[in-house]
């Protein structure tokens, strides 16, 4: 009988090869791998043990949290070792917490191996830093929505704070949101929304509090994209330009 | 003569095998490789191309950021590919954004690989999430002190948030740090210190606000640390340990 283990595993947020290379070595020592809907198949191609999809399936309904910790501890006391592959970090937004503690109930061992979140991940792929010498001193990664379906405390807090804030989750209320921003008489504050981040047909959309919505409107059934809210935005390349063409049309072509 | 080009690459918080796939396949591409002192030396295994050390060196004064910028350009327009690598990830605290646009004057190509960085990937294997289902939304990285010395205001406002608090360069200030968190009540707050993370010799210090300059004062001198500020990190195993034994004592021990 093998002893029973769970290994936690990050795969990054979307490009295969954003995993880590303890990531790949896991999947390709499990006995088990349960992976989510937004997992690359290209990650599946290293595992040589059962593979399960816990994902939402067209027509049916997903697993509850509760069927994927039975079914992770199902396997782990039949099976030997499973890697649990999710999505980002499996500790950021993950639920990654509520597996660890389940599994360790029966005395499973329990790994985490971390991974780039998409929050954090992502926005270099733009050419923005979330932080930068002498615009801001941090970032500030939340969902801006809770489970009444209001906007989060944290959120409001966010939006006063000069740090630069990085929503997950949030594209479907970008209205509330931005309103926000302008309540606080933040309009010209510079936003980017990042759809299908690292993969072949990622999408930038960059605006400003003001404009962001109507920049937006015709993407935002795609589904789920990261908002990034702040002056560090100000460094992505069609900005750059933007403000390049603004100079020249003041400074010659009016002339 | 090869087309001049520079990669920005994370190598992740420590451990040699949680940086990407895609790091390790930019390495093995570049003619160049520039690395900082915090990067493993196995990672250094995969280049094949010219490998310049940028970091402090003892008794030496250790390159400025201009000498590196200059560098990468001069390397990339002599030799072609020069990969940069860089602890953590490049665009969080890491000057990527100001290596990339110096670059970029001399029309260079510039890609951009992220990485894991210490201030999100660490805390979860210390078992703690920077999120937490009814604890919080969110979580904000960010450095307590500015180059004046001082704490950063950023610091201040994220200590009366409900976020999840990440400070990386902090550890040599916390009794300051503790302070700011004591003056609005909050001496009850767990912290948890992580040095070293992801490598052989990690080592977590675990309190509360009250309590941690206590605990960690005989190590600060040991360098640097990431600090995690949050209701969060209740969910590390020494404090469910203590909560046990808390419990234990009130209802079984003391009867």
């Amino acid at each position: 009988m093998k002893q029973p283990k769970l290994t936690l595993v990050g795969a990054g947020p979307g490009d295969p090869d954003l995993i880590s290379v303890k990531g790949i070595k896991a999947i390709a020592a499990a006995d088990v791998v349960l992976f989510d809907a937004l997992i690359h198949p290209d990650l599946l191609k290293y595992a040589s043990g059962e593979k399960i999809y816990v994902g939402k399936r067209a027509g049916q309904p997903s697993k509850t949290q509760d069927e994927i910790n039975q079914l992770i501890v199902d396997r782990a006391l039949s099976k030997g070792h499973v890697v649990r592959l999710k999505g980002g970090d499996p500790f950021i937004f993950g639920r990654g917490l509520e597996e660890k503690e389940y599994a360790e109930i029966f005395n499973i061992d329990v790994d985490v191996i971390p991974g780039i979140s998409s929050s954090t991940g992502l926005p270099g792929l733009e050419g923005v830093s979330l932080t930068q010498r002498g615009v801001n001193h941090g970032f500030w990664v939340l969902t801006a929505t809770a489970s009444d379906g209001n906007l989060t405390d944290e959120f409001y807090d966010a939006a006063k704070s000069n740090a630069t804030v990085v929503t997950l989750m949030g594209v479907r209320k970008l209205n509330r949101l931005t309103q926000v921003y302008k309540d606080l008489g933040k309009s010209d504050l510079p936003v980017m929304i990042i759809q299908n981040g690292s993969l072949p047909y990622q999408r930038s959309f960059l605006g400003t509090v003001e404009n962001i919505n109507e920049k937006f409107k015709d993407f935002v059934e795609d589904g789920p994209g990261i908002i990034v809210f702040g002056d560090t935005v100000r460094s992505h390349p069609e900005f750059v330009t933007e403000q390049a063409k603004t100079y020249l049309n003041n400074n010659y072509y009016q002339n």
